[in-house]
């Protein structure tokens, strides 16, 4: 049931952001029109026939705990060998290091493909990647030799070791500690929580990213220093030599997203447990963030994928199920009509198109910004885009988490009682994106982030800028008689957010709790605007293509008719929140906990 | 972590509803005060003692098919024992068949305790008592005597078989067969899917309640039959005797609620299918819509109790675990906070508070409306109460089946990566809940109910009603400074939700396709409504309390923060759902299939 949308990729690709363009750089020269359509058909095939098959069999068989390791379902691995033979681990990266400089909006792409068909497998590589960056843009020549090659050839798996049992939200309290060793080295002993691929059988070593803290440092996040902490140690030659001690204390057993093992690590307490410094000391958490930023967009990535499948599955379902007739056609003895025909069964349809497109569409926008700030030239566009990509993360990471899973819970719908079933995908990609609005940063954290920090920093020349993109869309869709009204819906929305945000941006002066108050909100919200923006970028592009006659017509029909949906019964529903954030509601600052 | 909240159960049924008056009538003379707090303490201990403890296991270790038997985990029937020992079974029913006569807002204050506990194993008496209400009501006396008598003791469960494989939501659409044998009995072929409670070696035998056609008889619904079919035959004398030909075809693999079996039924394939014809052919459906009523207020209390267990978990959790600080106090040396005290942390808990006591503040009030009628002396109050209660039932049914299940996933969130595995519960709330907007009705069905029927039929007597209600409560608590602006708040969502109405009756007799092409925006927006009278209703309690200097004042400080909540941010949701449906928008009904 589950089926990838090649068509809505290449529109995506080609159309909107002319991806076939990448190539006149020569970062990305090999990166022709044909040369995309090679990979992408390549991560297609790979999706489906290696990684689709078992998704749901690595779900009901999770990985266990066994002597100490985890053991996980061997077709884990075997797909995992197929996509590494295929270069997917080393996309990415430079051919100094042996990879293949693809733009990241093509293996975003292509991300999204093994993401839908089987999140959990998808999670080693994710996990290795992000890692690997890190070293690539912080460690040594010496480091990278050592790590980043074997990385980039998906040889070493990796992981980002961030959490702690009594810290998750809050690094600063992380208690992991670095000795050094008066060789260089550090000597880490701690406890590291929710390790995504923390342990496996499946590559030669694994290469965590650990926080720690350097004893006589400053207190809180700006005592955090970054270490490669390897599980098997390397030698000069590279040769994966002894363990190094960091031990698997245990396995968490989740909800779903179960075929990455999520771990309890212990670094130090079996064993002398070695640590290379990355950088240089105190400033780790910065590092980190680079790598959270990409993971970010990743998780906003794999919960946009995740509804996806649950939007094809319920898709082809409705397409297929017979059941009841119109309200205005009740003979009995007339035949029943298929499911996508009831006016409801529409809607919940539409409601995942609109969340799944629409939020493909930021994820990919924001892959172009990171391609152009690679490729760039003019020192002011590149530094623009820095900031407008670091204002869209939280979005990019948030909006996906929240509504696509909504979309999830839709697809469930679809299917009625059989989607509730185990004999259906649905139920387990409504599990699975459960995790999204948790990982890499809460919804809550998010919400923070935006208002407290991206929308204010730099006098509001983040949001500035995105006002002027957004009001360039505007302006072109004003003119298209199918979107003039929707242009002009968006122009108010988009004023009322600047103004909004000016009002909170002065409170967050005076008083930051009353102003964070709703943060929250204000990320939803805020989301839901750049959505619809995305929506008429596509839109704009469909109603041209349409006057033009060009491409398949039912398909850039569905892309008016979804933009039309999210104008009608999404972007209303901000009116009220911003409403509430205007008031600077404090209901939650009164209540008080005893009340509860 | 998960606990029963008996002073909110005590605060609804004796200052919100009168409930220790009850026993002024005839009917419920044994329910005095100290009779009420009985049963509530004997059913919370229960609960507590022996639904709650093997809730988790129950969910690990789901029903197996065993040749040609569903085997469950024997704890369920352990349990069930006690409970049929309390006498819980025949709570309800009358004198005359071994019943208690326990009042009906009492029975669901049990009721509630029991789903918040273990839903899974509250739903074999959850369905025996819905099927021997049909009994109860519509059967002869001799069916009474065979099957109603064993049913309230407990020995014998019951079932309700409606679905099959290809009509589900259509029930006009069912096939299976009901053959007049000429003894006065007839011969079941067909096959259920669906069937909770469908097989199980707990009790004596299984009366399951089935849906069939009596060939000859009038196309689609018109033509449906109710019959007892007992798993086992049962002599004149109530012994239990041969196998009837009903046989477990296949267990359901559910996402939840796995401690009830879930089964695909055959009749009438392995051996002779004996069924029995309740009261008159082709009023089937008439009958079972009692039943149907009876479950959808069923359904919306299991999932108001669901959340209820996910509210008390994630409060629990939030008093207790220290992480990070406010907002204007980052100082990393200061202790951690307990998530209690940040705002985002208190509107998860408020959001889960206000969705889970103002919905069973909804239920219990429903439960009070049967109460009233059953006791009832005037008559025109008895047809008021009636038609107020057919008008509620599909919002008491769909209300908590999505927005409690909004509130299992904030349960989540406030544990964070902890909610997210299985060593805490609220992940397994979560899935449980999900069930609810399916079953009974899915909430499209509902959303078709309220708006196609129940808000139009008597010349819309049934809206007209409850705005006199709602007025007032609106009147009262105009008086009071700390809820004047609600009241005016609530008078205006409820003239404006009248005047809709009148438009979408309108329309529903042109065009019935637009009129009920946002039935389910209409359901969610009613629903807010509703909602937001009942907490203030129970805001006026809180208050004059408060101001008398009775009663614990910070239970009732948390009720007026709880309505302030549902009023600021729940409220004003639903003014852009009306305007939705104001402008009859059509863009459902002009997607095409071929354009998805």
């Amino acid at each position: 049931m589950i089926r990838i949308d090649r068509a809505d990729i290449a529109f995506q690709l080609f159309d909107l952001l002319d991806a076939d363009r990448l190539s006149e750089a020569t970062r990305f020269a090999d990166w022709d029109r044909s040369g995309i359509d090679n990979v992408l058909d390549t991560a297609e095939r790979i999706a489906i026939d290696h990684f689709l098959p078992h998704a749901a069999a690595v779900d009901e068989n999770e990985p266990k705990f066994v002597d100490g390791k985890a053991i996980v379902d061997p077709r884990v691995g075997a797909a995992l060998a197929v996509y590494r033979e295929a270069g997917f681990f080393g996309a990415g990266f430079d051919h100094e290091w042996g990879g293949a400089q693809m733009p990241e909006t093509l293996r975003i792409a292509c991300a999204y493909m093994f993401s839908a068909t089987n999140i959990g497998t998808a999670g080693y590589p994710f996990l290795t990647i992000g890692a690997a960056n890190l070293i690539a843009s912080f460690g040594s020549d010496e480091q990278k030799a050592r790590y980043l090659a074997p990385m980039v050839e998906g040889r070493f798996f990796g992981t980002m070791c961030l959490s702690e049992p009594q810290a998750g939200s809050s690094l600063s309290d992380i208690a992991t500690k670095a000795e050094p060793a008066g060789d260089g080295t550090y000597r880490i002993s701690g406890r590291k929580m929710w390790i995504s691929g923390g342990e496996q059988e499946m590559s030669e070593n694994i290469v965590h990213m650990v926080l720690a803290k350097i004893p006589g440092g400053p207190a809180g996040v700006k005592g955090i220093s970054l270490f490669i902490v390897p599980k098997y140690r390397v030698g000069e030659d590279g040769a994966v030599g002894a363990r190094n001690g960091v031990t698997l204390a245990g396995l968490n057993h989740k909800m779903g997203y179960r075929g990455t093992t999520n771990t309890l690590l212990n670094f130090g307490e079996a064993g002398e447990c070695i640590g290379h410094l990355v950088g240089e000391p105190h400033k780790g958490l910065a590092y980190m963030f680079q790598m959270m930023n990409e993971a970010r967009i990743g998780v906003g990535l794999g919960a946009t994928a995740l509804a996806s499948a649950g939007y094809q599955a319920s898709l082809a379902y409705a397409k297929d199920r017979p059941q009841g007739r119109h309200p205005d056609g009740k003979d009995a003895t007339s035949k029943q009509v298929p499911i996508v025909e009831h006016a409801d069964i529409r809607r919940l349809l539409l409601a995942q198109k609109s969340a799944v497109e629409g939020a493909f569409a930021l994820l990919l926008y924001c892959a172009r910004l990171v391609d152009g700030i690679r490729i760039g030239t003019d020192e002011a566009k590149m530094r623009d885009d820095e900031l407008l990509l670091d204002l869209l993360t939280p979005v990019a990471k948030s909006w996906p988490s929240e509504f696509c899973l909504e979309a999830n819970k839709h697809a469930i719908q679809v299917l009625g009682g059989y989607g509730y079933t185990r004999d259906y995908p649905v139920e387990r990609l409504y599990r699975d994106n459960r995790l999204n609005p948790i990982h890499e940063g809460t919804h809550g954290i998010q919400g923070m982030d935006i208002l407290g920090r991206k929308v204010v920093q730099a006098n509001g020349s983040g949001l500035e800028l995105l006002a002027g993109r957004i009001g360039e869309t505007v302006a072109e869709a004003s003119s298209v008689a199918v979107l003039s009204a929707h242009a002009s819906d968006l122009a108010n929305h988009l004023a009322e957010t600047v103004k909004l945000t000016r009002v909170l941006a002065g409170e967050l002066a005076k008083d930051p709790r009353k102003a964070l108050a709703n943060a929250t909100i204000y990320l939803d919200m805020f989301g839901h605007v750049v959505i619809a923006w995305m929506w008429l970028r596509q839109a704009l592009v469909a109603a041209h293509k349409l006057e033009a006659g060009e491409g398949d017509a039912n398909f850039l029909h569905g892309k008016l008719a979804a933009c039309r949906y999210f104008f009608a019964y999404e972007l209303p529903r901000t009116k009220a929140q911003k409403e509430l954030l205007a008031k600077l509601d404090e209901t939650t600052l009164d209540m008080q906990a005893e009340w509860f």
